[in-house]
């Protein structure tokens, strides 16, 4: 793919907006692993926050480094994880199939992200950015609560998987 | 110490309640790091959800593998933690200094406790539990937020300074 093509063609071209669009992206949070369990009320709110976007393969999502902004929810396609080591240069590390999210800690701390994300094929992702999540935090706090449950909830069964991780000893 | 002695003068005691006491407590949150920078209306709303102890040297706050239900914030003396090694038995791994807090996770997963918390002299601990974390939810919602954003904020800064740790790759 030329420069010129990648120009015309956005790699990440928005699906749909406004509520015609809104059963169809209320289907694909109840879907998922990560809001699946929510109210159906707070479904329906937060897809007047999220964007889903059609992505070409080969797109790249966040490069390691690159000050985050957004998580995302893999819809149709998938995404793979790769990490930069110092010994053997980039190399795969993990997986995300529909249903999963990645890169849920952009939304709370903006700091740069450890990995890069692929898009290998076609693939369809719903997006949550750290300035919508800041809109529902002070509009729908309740919502706003169960989105940030959730992440704790990820985050606290990846330290306690981790051996030696002590998650009743958080120094800062 | 018998253990009558113990039935009889037990070892955490309640140092107050009430709104003769609450000028107290909110002293006591403010100085702290992890709700200092807290609207003061908010540290003002907290006061009715916590109570203070004062803790008798030697008590142990929490057990390894205890299934926990609050977190503590240290106000005065101070907290020793332990965690069991296979190799060397009960090893110390770390001290909790006041104005820091310990058993945050609890308030969200109340997972069994990761190591054990021990009060070497007399203590004053500020106590948070689940059930009153539950209530401040549901009644005081942005209130809840700015407790899960500190969390986060404080595991996501431990999981990246893990080396090897990936947050943006939060598989479950």
């Amino acid at each position: 793919m030329s420069l010129d093509r990648k120009v015309i063609e956005p790699e990440l071209k928005l699906l749909g907006s406004g509520s015609a669009f809104q059963a169809q992206l209320l289907a694909m949070l109840q879907g998922s692993q990560f809001f699946g369990d929510f109210p159906a009320a707070e479904i329906e709110t937060l897809t007047k926050y999220v964007q889903a976007y059609s992505v070409a393969p080969g797109t790249v999502i966040f490069r390691e480094s690159d000050r985050g902004g957004f998580m995302c929810l893999v819809i149709e396609g998938g995404a793979e994880i790769f990490k930069q080591d110092a010994k053997y240069g980039s190399k795969r590390i993990g997986q995300i199939e529909p249903g999963k999210t990645i890169g849920e800690m952009a939304l709370v701390d903006g700091e740069p992200r450890s990995a890069t994300c692929i898009c290998p094929q076609q693939s369809t992702l719903v997006m949550l950015t750290r300035e919508q999540f800041v809109r529902i935090i002070r509009e729908h706090p309740a919502l706003s609560v169960n989105i940030l449950l959730k992440i704790v909830t990820m985050m606290s069964r990846r330290l306690r998987q981790t051996s030696g991780q002590l998650v009743d000893y958080l120094q800062d």
